[in-house]
């Protein structure tokens, strides 16, 4: 019987990195973890990847055949192959394709954790057959990626994509980028954390949310309390969804989506945050897009999502 | 002598409607206008549009070889031939490619003027060998084309590219689209009249333009006081390259263009536009775009530039 060919998928997270093949129908074969040691510099980080990647190779060698490397990492840059001073890892500037390219002689590409989703989707999961659409990430951050005609959007810089930093309110919250109001310090798990407190601070409304000190307070507890009916809670997941929505009005102002998909963490919360997203678009939608644009949950298996997008990845490079 | 291979170029625009041939090397030949005629139906106005162009092909036809047809209109469609209830004129839903190729044995597309625009800059003016660029049309109303991967972005109906339309101040000035705070109702030529209106009340500023009634307060008249000083005029161009600088700061999170083309009349005000603009999109953006982002003149001959766009429309089609 011939081998399958397959690609691995490796998505470098501040915490973890996952690794895993990938086989051309998008199922996620022998994925497995190491710990990705952000104080670590990046040759020992990448000999332990490497020693990894090796013993998968070798465990699998009579059944599956190696077509590619692809890796979804933060601060990654297409062109250049390269990790670029990413914020939680001691790395600073890296070229992630020279290293990988060095042992194994196949095709790798690499790019950021939402561009891998985008093309995860794209290939696998809710945007087949879609040639224009977003993939929004509201995790720790809020990252996004951009397909039109088909095509990956990485603009001149291959940096594109970054609508978690466009501007809802320029006198608005401080980001971790250093300006003011980005749509991430309010569509994050701590965007909407930091909703929570300052409505607990403005509003005189009771609330569960009041019985934890701030450090207890996550976006899980949120959801929980919401779900239970919790005022203040619903008012949060109200509020998310009107500064998304809002924002993603002026996205589709841009690149005119068949759909917009929401990814991650804050995604799980369903309808609580997906009906005031959808609502809160139409709204400020010119007249032209009104109900056009879907808003789509990931059709990823959610744990492989990342392994998933970071595999298509590079099955869409060997595919050109 | 051979023929020299042409494509016809029509920009129909609110009063005139331009037509011209259009050479591989960007010439605009033979160039006439003839009235659109709003309140006409589209039938009409087609027969007339038919008329001229038999007329220029019959005196033309030991010279010059038709390739094409390229067409910029208000709210046209370039996916279904169309042009759908445009603002300015009586005609409804009209298909232009089904009406225009019952005559001619050509291929033929039309796309909106600032579309038009962006492959018109592409092929033969200031964005030749870009793959990444946006182009921003300041005149009665703020259009734009974006290209992305070297190809012109329509998005999933044909309509993308409405950056005007993106919401600068959800409180803001009432906008023709029924909304509020559009960039087109601080970016064009109505925009800084009413940017000048506002100042007039709100400040006490001595200003050479409180000698005019507000009818006779055009763009033009205050670009005349902004070269002479008046500081009215000059706090004008500043709020409204704050608004537009503002606002393309989050174009270039979308789609990290190499550059931002500006074009049309309120463009022609030179550094007055150019300069704020540019500033406060530095300020405005996230670090990794910092000083990466070009904002440059059209690069087309400005009466013919209309013209030129929708040629170089067809002629990028018959090059696919």
């Amino acid at each position: 019987m011939g081998k399958k060919d397959v690609t691995i998928g490796i998505d470098i997270g501040g915490t973890n990195t996952a690794i895993g093949f990938v086989d051309p129908e998008g199922n996620c074969l022998y994925k497995t973890t190491i710990g990705t040691k952000g104080n670590e510099p990046a040759d020992k980080f990448f000999k332990r990847l490497k020693e990894k990647i090796n013993s998968l190779i070798e465990e699998t060698a009579n059944e599956l055949f190696l077509r590619g490397i692809g890796i979804g990492a933060p601060n990654a840059n297409y062109y250049n192959g390269t990790v670029e001073y990413p914020p939680n890892l001691s790395w600073g500037y890296v070229n992630v394709i020279d290293i990988l390219q060095k042992d194994y002689d196949v095709p790798a590409a690499i790019t950021n954790d939402a561009n891998a989703a985008a093309i995860g989707e794209m290939k696998f999961g809710a945007a087949q057959n879609m040639k224009d659409f977003i993939i929004i990430t509201l995790g720790t951050g809020v990252g996004s990626g951009i397909v039109c005609n088909g095509q990956l959007v990485y603009g001149a810089d291959g940096f594109a994509g970054e609508i978690g930093h466009t501007i809802y309110d320029p006198d608005g919250r401080l980001c971790g980028c250093g300006r003011k109001g980005c749509l991430e310090t309010y569509a994050s798990a701590g965007g909407i954390r930091r909703t929570v407190l300052e409505m607990l601070g403005t509003s005189g409304t009771q609330s569960s949310l009041r019985e934890l000190n701030p450090e207890e307070l996550t976006s899980k507890k949120i959801y929980d309390a919401a779900l239970q009916g919790d005022r203040i809670a619903l008012e949060a997941f109200e509020f998310t969804g009107k500064v998304l929505g809002t924002k993603l009005a002026d996205s589709v102002a841009h690149t005119s989506p068949e759909a917009i998909i929401l990814f991650g963490g804050l995604a799980a919360a369903g309808d609580l945050i997906f009906e005031p997203t959808k609502r809160h678009m139409e709204n400020c939608m010119l007249n032209i897009f009104k109900n056009k644009v879907k808003i789509l949950p990931s059709a990823l298996q959610e744990g492989d999502a990342a392994v998933l997008g970071a595999g298509a990845l590079i099955w869409n490079e060997l595919e050109k």
